[in-house]
């Protein structure tokens, strides 16, 4: 499978953290974060978001949506429960994540990793909420040692995406107890590889 | 089942949607958009997130985020697609909703219904972001009847919920023929209801 993929991105690093605990091999073409202008000739003609990662199937089939993505990867795997009412949890998870957490904590981190001046007000709301989202994510970890099922799944992946890298978006985690631990037994899994790797 | 509901929402919308074309009885139990104060008391035992649709099953059972309840009430109908590449796309264009969709259409309707004053730079983010989301929306709609496996699925009703009342945000869909045809096609399918019903 050919992933397109930017390696500073916390979307692009779920599909690449997934892939490896799977032990599915990844063909990897490199899209630049800043300088967007090539998109719709690279990826035009396989995604109508025109953002990373897009993944192709060895048939050329292609798929968007960090999150989809992933769930398509780990359908029948321990990464994913077949219980109905987990599946929903995950799901859930998923959506938070790319609603108040994806939103926040990565344009946080981006506007610092590359420099770039936001305007008080803008970098105000997405402090406020990034912390709204940290403080919800708290809450659900509060007294489980993972989001679902008692164990580690796709949800896992979706959330410590942008949440281990908290920090570069000048989050301070401090404040999360259940979070911190979270996060260092997520790091602790077989396979795991990092944002760097 | 039991949702915790507001009728104004499209997002709640939704659901109600979905349980009336698979003649699911819901008992609604309304709460405020506007005054928020009472959230933690009625949903703060049910969902982290604090936000309406929550869906309690009949044994108790709690669901939060809309495109994740839905997901959960169509599986095994013919809203829900079996085909694992299928279900990858109603996952993926129910991401790109929750993304840039919703956070845009959502919010700036919410600001005209309710005449609240966001700011000249807020009120701008929102429509240039909702007409970047419409515009892969349409991008995802030409030369298609509708956006997944050629037919009506939860993908539809997802990106629905918000899209046909964009007018209520300032959104012209004007330049959006495929959106335009779309939508009818939507509100045409059996066991239909408006978001006022």
């Amino acid at each position: 499978m050919l992933l397109y993929n930017s390696a500073v991105s916390g979307n692009c690093y779920k599909v690449r953290l997934t892939a490896a605990q799977l032990q599915i091999p990844l063909e990897l073409q490199e899209l630049d974060v800043v300088d967007r202008s090539q998109r719709p000739a690279v990826i035009g003609s396989l995604t109508p978001v025109l953002r990373v990662p897009v993944l192709v199937l060895d048939d050329g089939r292609p798929m968007f949506e960090s999150n989809a993505i992933i769930d398509y990867l780990a359908e029948g795997s321990a990464l994913m429960p077949e219980d109905p009412y987990e599946r929903q949890q995950v799901l859930a998870w998923q959506f938070f994540e790319q609603y108040e957490i994806e939103p926040n904590l990565a344009v946080a981190r981006f506007f610092r990793l590359f420099d770039l001046e936001p305007g008080e007000s803008l970098w105000r709301q997405k402090q406020e909420g990034g912390r709204k989202g940290l403080d919800a994510l708290e809450r659900g970890l509060r007294g489980k040692e993972y989001l679902v099922a008692d164990r580690y799944t796709v949800a896992d992946i979706s959330l410590y995406g942008y949440t281990h890298v908290a920090a570069e978006g000048e989050f301070d985690l401090e404040p999360y107890p259940w979070i911190r631990a979270w996060l260092e037994r997520v790091a602790a899994q077989p396979g795991h590889i990092r944002i760097t790797d």
